[in-house]
């Protein structure tokens, strides 16, 4: 099944809980708002691509539950539910692009009943969109990999992270189904270990072969000259910079100091164009996610702790940026992307 | 009490587990060298200085058990001793060390009681030794330190590390000591989160500043310049390389990048002037260390894993060893540290 999806028989957001993963394959159903905002900020959902479909589904069940009785309070209702959503990941761009896509959308309605089906109808056209927008991102990314290269991936940017396919891991997939050898290094990604319980797990499924490291071990690695590229996802890039899961820019820093090309796939709906890095803020996350693993304290219960959910790995670092629309070299001005 | 020590009532070696910290503060006592091994391994206790001194008492505690009849019996004894301990922790140069220095002094000695008598006085002398030598490290340390700093450390050279004060830690404190306000970042240091477990604990029981980290975000921090110096302790060190917990290479080129000054503390047990990086076996440890945690799956059960403990810093990404000789400014050859 996708990794997010609607029921039509229940009117209902279904996704797989990927906190569970990979201990057990749950499927869970959000009837409510409060219910997705809450499965967002538990990262039962993670990841750039599929957050913004979340929010496209989030939206039309929002028209949905409404009660309102003319179309300005229905808008009205959509508009706090579009800031609720908005605010439950701050960093990632493509929850608010896709919760603002339905706002859009719904324009073109001109009753209740036409709100409520456009914003269905939207919602399920970016599922779909992003499906095909991800085989792109690996057609064109696969092209970067060569036979018998080692890839290090960091947190998750595969299927688990988007509706289907993924993003750096869909690069990886479309490779090996042209027939190159590739390998995976995955970095366990903490403190949530997506890397681990999500990446692992899904390549394993692929039977693409992968092997688990500390996120620590990727410099090791580098020197040892195992590794042969970097891929990670995004979830937001600005002019200046790369916002991805805490570590990326350390490894931009090991790869760059290796002459290891780093690439980031992402789908457009990535991209900021009025943001830089000093606009954005980064989610700093609650600090027991460093003090205790599985309800068991691994530190001193009351320490200190900072816990950044991204960092912001600067241009110059990367290779290539791979999109459904192609490879771009940095420099380059995000303006050339949108540019038929 | 320290880190480990002898108990002249049981005639057993005492040490702290560990791995219960923080949760338990637990003395375990060591009546076999067969408990002794299990400690070492399991890392109950670990840290190359205090490895030293187990490997001392260790020999101490084989020349006691041995029911040999006559001295070259009994030398044979402990023979086959040194090398079930040497062989627990191939990588840290300390154990063997410690192991051999016992092995040495009893040279001296003429008879069983003799041989039994030597081996405990020698090996309570290094205990003794080693926290006269830390202070040593701290003393010269201290002055590398400014008042006002944010250090970052990765793993535990502390207090738990060493039979007291610590190195990397050590020279924490005795800048404290001497009025200086020292801030510390300490890295949870994956998989077995010595950093969380061990350095924050130590660091809130002497009411030294520390902030918690995941190893992947010192980059970040430093980016930010948040971080104004690196120090951490050695498991060995050769002429080319210095041997550290697994994240210490690469923390090294993260400092390169950011112009931060990068510090190895350790007693001149850990130089091991034969060696070179190639001639050294880096451990590589069970893989479940990353595919559980407290019993539980974090990642696919028969997940491929590269689990190393060590990994190599080049000399020429250190800005200077701190001994409890004196500080040394690479490149400099190991043998100028030997010379009276």
């Amino acid at each position: 099944m996708r990794t997010i999806d609607w029921n039509d028989e229940s009117n209902s957001i279904v996704m797989i809980d990927q906190t569970m993963l990979p201990e057990e394959f749950k499927i869970i159903e959000c009837k409510t708002l409060a219910s997705l905002c809450e499965a967002i900020i538990s990262m039962r959902i993670r990841g750039a691509p599929a957050l913004g479909v979340a929010g496209g589904y989030g939206m039309a069940l929002a028209a949905r539950l409404s009660s309102a009785k003319d179309v300005n309070s229905m808008l009205k209702d959509m508009e706090i539910a579009a800031k609720t959503i908005k605010a439950t990941r701050p960093t990632a761009v493509n929850l608010a692009w896709g919760v603002d896509r339905i706002l859009h959308a719904v324009n073109d309605a001109y009753d209740l009943k036409g709100i409520k089906a456009v914003a269905l109808s939207e919602a399920k056209k970016m599922a779909d969109e992003d499906v095909a927008k991800n085989k792109k991102i690996g057609e064109h990314g696969a092209t970067l990999l060569e036979d018998g290269d080692t890839v290090l991936t960091h947190c998750n940017a595969g299927r688990m992270a988007c509706v289907d396919w993924g993003t750096a891991l869909g690069v990886i997939r479309s490779a090996v189904e042209d027939g190159k050898q590739i390998q995976v290094i995955a970095c366990e990604t903490r403190p949530l270990n997506q890397g681990s319980r999500i990446t692992a797990w899904e390549l394993m499924q692929d039977n693409i072969p992968v092997t688990l490291i500390a996120d620590s071990m990727a410099g090791h690695l580098m020197r040892k000259g195992v590794i042969n590229k970097v891929i990670v996802g995004a979830d937001r890039i600005t002019g200046d910079v790369v916002f991805n899961k805490i570590g990326t820019y350390t490894h931009s820093v090991l790869a760059k100091e290796h002459e290891i090309p780093f690439y980031v796939a992402a789908p457009l709906s990535t991209f900021d164009l009025e943001g830089w890095e000093e606009t954005v803020d980064i989610e700093l996350r609650n600090g027991d996610e460093l003090r205790f693993f599985n309800g068991k304290p691994i530190a001193p219960k009351d320490v200190n702790v900072y816990n950044p959910a991204f960092d912001a790995t600067p241009m110059e670092n990367i290779t290539a940026v791979i999109t459904e629309k192609g490879i771009y070299y940095p420099p380059f001005l995000l303006e050339e992307l949108f540019v038929d």
